[in-house]
């Protein structure tokens, strides 16, 4: 079984040793890539945390361990124990039913558990894991097969939040640290000029078609009723931002939500999170340290309102979900995505039609997160995972340039609050064609 | 031209004289009706604000006013000029283009103007608009009546505010005073037992239809697929509100949102706003001082949150705005509205189908307050009035027992944030028939 | 007896009918002055609250008769029965053992009961007093003219209260009303120089003398070693106060006190409270509105803080009010103080020595309020009046223009936070001499 | 030079080389003394903060080594630069002279320098220091060794600190992970009982004699008047302080200062801090992880409003720091200090007298921190050390069981605000005599 099919199901019914095999080894794939992720980091560098969004790397490193212990380990493999109860309530993220997490701001106050604990907790985790994929029964494994694919998407979805949190924790220190300083810089490419591309109006179908694994929240699949409608080609740039910038777009109450309004004022925004001007070149902070901005490159690190008060400066507005999901059905996945290394957005290539619909950046919808006709939640703990959420968060689309190709697809659904800056997000434009 | 017809726009281009005196006999209809409210209030009721969202009677009669002169006065009456430049400030609520309004939380900060400087306010504007309304020109005529529609509606709300508001206030006083203690209590009647009413799945439309007066929010009228579904007959009732919070309701984080949760750790909240439990009565405060809870009245000041909760727990949803505009479309404007002088919800009278739709309690739904497909909020300042706010807010429809009769429809989008519970808030139930 | 000789013990022991009426006239004549003062306000005036040490004038009018209700109708008039019980709680300022005061920054949160009740609760309680001084026994003669001695004492003290925070209420409003249009402007005078006077150092004596009324936190008399030191024979003016502002005086973190700088920068202070700069020219409001700014006036409304780093700018220091004291003694108690009806600081008169010791402005000392060797606050809720604010508030002395000449005395403690401003506070200068 | 000498300047015009070599060792043993006490920890546990108050211990290893950077390397060890320039903002505790310095509360935000680069700091500082003591000038030797002195006195205030603070931020974390668990467990002992030591009234000298290094805040040595009084031969215990408890101190308004009572309330203070109920039995964190409570020790982890409490509930009150100074005048300095390496305060010996002056518990005092007459601090950003500390602080004086027995005198002035607890704070009580 080959690591893009981590996520299907066809062979849900066989528990031959070959299958069993090929889960194990997507299960060690994903485990292992979560800390390659950490190959860079200093001791002290997994224990910080600055801003309640932003968890230590140490945590993050345990909390997916606790969900395969919890979910999984628990509940099928016989006999076995959770390795701490203490660590029952501290790498709880947010299973209210489970007990009262422990709080998400305090997740850097722990120096213990210590790293190395950390990863012996992991390795204790693994095998048990390994053991229960070797001897799960026949009636469990569909129940154990469903549950693990939501354990490794979990895992791939920490991998990218373990990289934006690390940023921003890097972000306020003084010194300046890189992540790796080996990263290749995608600059010096010219984007293509925004064009658009139009669709027509009537009754689509959007939704997980089943078969590979989707999230709950992505389905039912359903019918809507769309207007005729365009969207660009490509994400707004760097470059396109600072004319908005130049124009006063931060000074001008007409362009801007109420909220958002409140919010710049009250945070005095000015430009894009980790943006800074020194003398008159504008630079950013990235995982590689400081660099000067690439005026071809999407536009980073805005907040949905300011993606909206981009979008009213311009004269457009922000796709929805819907749009944005009836226009990437069919296309490939690919794009600058966590595989291509760059770990940032880089300028589009060329090319015709819809570009950079995966990758560089998760693209703000105009879409309030709410769950579609004939949702429902599983029962249980882990019907926590998505629908309690569904209030007050905006939803993105499309992976950024560190998601997993394995891990993006059309109907795929993220969802932040409409302030929240700290992930790799930015946005396409859309516009009404009647 | 008849009360009821305050927004209709049939004679927009009539400027005889007899269409003139109807509008001002409008325009004067709505004004006294405000100055009505009030009658009941001592001087110092109209000072106080005891919450950022409860303004005081006084600025209520003062910013209405300034609407008007802001709106209509200063650019279609010739040589007019504010009364007091101060006012510009301290009587904008949230006009951000036409400066910094004085912020809604220190609006119980004035003393002066005093109540009486108000009233010769609004007589000074009444005047100046009764001579607009005769003196307009035949080119300014339309822009007139279209910005007048709005003002008077505009007080309309303001008029429905100004007791909510005043009922705030006065609820945290240990002395409990009434607003008004001559008023009819409605208890005693048995509502009929909750049933349900179901719609096929298609395509509908929704939104205004033109002609009378609607906001802009309520447009363009556009077409929606829908899935079967059916609606309950009546809202959730006091007494059936009691099992929830008897079967732990308010302790069972599986039934909540996420933000609701939270909200309802924070606040400590255990029943909805008002109640109290006095040994084993519950009470609640009303604009009549305290009274025994009626049971089958409509549950009445809860939040989105709780709403949504008490769904849950019933196993069913709150119907989307979608879905209470179809099965409105069509129902006459009647039930317990501002006309009935309870000021308080009562329980639903004996009938089939579709019960107390209009008045009672404005009705939570699912929606987020979005803009509809094809939305443009108007160029200038008056475009500020609903635009900015569709983030964040949740919709509520079919208007309380506050509400005047010609000032609801089915088209109408009231909107709050989902903590809020000071408004007149209840729900009925929906459930997917597929 | 004359109205300077309210606060005399002598005649404790004679309850003759000459001597109730005596006491008699001096309870009205401080009641009858609180009303007075409230002679210009609007009903509306007496109402809000803009911050949380700003009392409503409605609030003091009642807190001062709760006080002899509490304290002296219902212990020693027999039968006596509150007036109202919720008032009990409303108007209790700070008295823990009587129960949970309403909180002080919602006394602006009451429209009921309403000024016109609020001055019938006055009549009721001053009817009551005066059948109290009537028809006291012998035995309780002394206890209730003590008690007596502190009401009155108490409700002068609220006197000066109302005034100072009427003014902070009014000053937020933009329409800047003035108490009162009618106040002489005594600028014009020219201040004498600042000049010293010089005291040995040795063994003092300060402290209540007895005999005469005194707060019990002026006690016990007791022996203070003192160095040699001097004092400035005027108080800073504005226009010495305008040289620090024009060095940087808030600029410089080395003259502030650590906690004194963090206020200075959270607040973001420049100047004094109530000052500012229109064009070139420095105003400031004052109960008459706004006024251009003496410069030979006394500064007034600056912090412990402001005059600490003053004083460390100009290389002296503040006085301690040991030694305020022990240069007070024997000077007679004359001055700008209420009588003089200025209601605002004025220029010092021509003279030699001392000026200024007594009116104007309450001087700040480096003292901070602690208890005097010995002394013991009484017990029960009456112990509550000073004893436990005797931490984190410093002392000022000598009665400001706001304070009648019948309060004020050399032993005289006042205290407030050291970063608050709103009272009449100002400060004259120290040295050592060794 | 013996270590006790560390403070002596007796031979300060000596520059031979063997006065060099003494002060050389005196520096290197202290420093050596910080990083031995960092023994035990992980890396993790150098990195974390859990309060403002509580600074990683990374921070205090590379702040003290910055303070002999800034005020010894910088201006007197020719050619010396700083380090990092990062640094000189990021270990600058409170010197507003010298730059803002980074925030107290984020000094957890830091993942850099790393553990290992704060070390090399350290041994880079270390190597320059000795140069310095090698080459200084006779010119400035006296100056050198004046601030040589403060740095080492300074290390050693943080070498408590450290302690402190590792053991706030370990006690929040659920795992209660101890420092040591070879600590000696001393509770077994039972102290003697309560006595009372009595003293004369009259004038007393007290302050720094001059000779030894002290602080600048130790001085002018100065005469004040006394009234008779009598201090506790020990201080309060854990058993005693648990009879407040049970007769309900923490509910009696009466017993509290008014901003203790407000600070109780808030927190809902029930016990000293580090104290928990498990069934009957109490026990509390301590260095070595939870222990059980020895009621025959101090009381520790009080604030001063506890204290306070406790003594007005006794019927006593607090010492003031010059009645605890003329009663220490002349005592040895021995006691449970960090030498005795218990790290936890113990019972009181048998004995006869004042026992137990040094050591165990800082003791509050009933005296709010202030300058004593005639004090000025030093020009510059030196003079920042103590004097503008000077305000809402109170003065502890005697050591704790974490202060070097070489680092205490009867002079000694500590200083925490009234609210502050997680410093080994007790008490005794004092009472007078006429």
């Amino acid at each position: 079984m080959p690591a893009r099919n981590m996520n299907s199901f066809a062979q849900d019914q066989d528990t031959s040793s070959a299958v069993r095999s090929a889960w194990r080894a997507a299960y060690d794939r994903v485990r292992q890539a979560t800390e390659l992720l950490c190959t860079p980091l200093e001791t002290e560098d997994y224990v910080i945390q600055t801003a309640p969004e932003a968890s230590p790397a140490k945590w993050h490193l345990a909390h997916v361990s606790w969900f395969f212990e919890t979910f999984l380990l628990v509940p099928y493999l016989p006999g076995y124990r959770p390795r701490d109860t203490a660590y029952e309530r501290l790498f709880n993220s947010y299973y209210e039913q489970l007990g009262r997490p422990w709080p998400r701001a305090d997740r850097g106050f722990l120096a213990r558990p210590t790293v190395a604990e950390v990863y012996s907790y992991r390795m204790h985790v693994d095998e048990n894991m390994r053991a229960l994929l070797e001897r799960v029964t026949e009636r469990d494994w569909a129940l154990v097969l469903q549950r693990l694919a939501i354990g490794l998407n979990h895992e791939q979805q920490h991998q990218e939040l373990l990289l934006t949190d690390l940023k921003l924790n890097f972000s306020v220190n003084p010194l300046r640290p890189a992540y790796r300083i080996d990263l290749v810089d995608p600059s010096g490419r010219v984007a293509p000029p925004m064009d658009w591309v139009a669709f027509p109006g009537g009754v689509y179908e959007i939704g997980q078609q089943g078969g590979d694994f989707a999230y709950d929240n992505e389905g039912p699949r359903h019918r809507v009723y769309l207007r005729p409608f365009r969207l660009s080609t490509r994400p707004v740039t760097n470059g396109e931002y600072l004319s908005f910038m130049a124009d006063k777009g931060y000074d001008n109450p007409a362009l801007w939500l109420s909220d958002g309004w409140t919010t710049v004022r009250h945070h005095a925004w000015r430009n894009p999170l980790y943006w800074e001007q020194i003398g008159e070149q504008w630079w950013h902070y990235t995982l590689a340290g400081l660099r000067r901005l690439d005026l071809e490159a999407p536009v980073c690190h805005v907040s949905h309102y300011e993606a909206q008060a981009y979008a009213a400066w311009a004269g457009k507005r922000l796709p929805t979900e819907v749009e944005w999901e009836v226009a990437a059905a069919g296309l490939p996945i690919t794009g600058n995505l966590r595989e291509t290394s760059y770990l940032h957005p880089a300028a589009a290539p060329a090319g015709k039609g819809l570009l950079q619909m995966y990758g560089d950046v998760w693209e703000h919808t105009a879409s309030s997160y709410q769950p579609y006709p004939g949702y429902r939640a599983d029962p249980g703990a882990l019907g926590e995972y998505n629908g309690k959420f569904m209030c007050n968060q905006y939803v993105l689309r499309g992976g950024s340039c560190l998601t997993p190709a394995d891990h993006i697809r059309a109907s795929y659904r993220n969802f932040f609050y409409p302030h929240e800056r700290w992930q790799f997000q930015g946005f396409r434009l859309a516009e009404d064609l009647e």
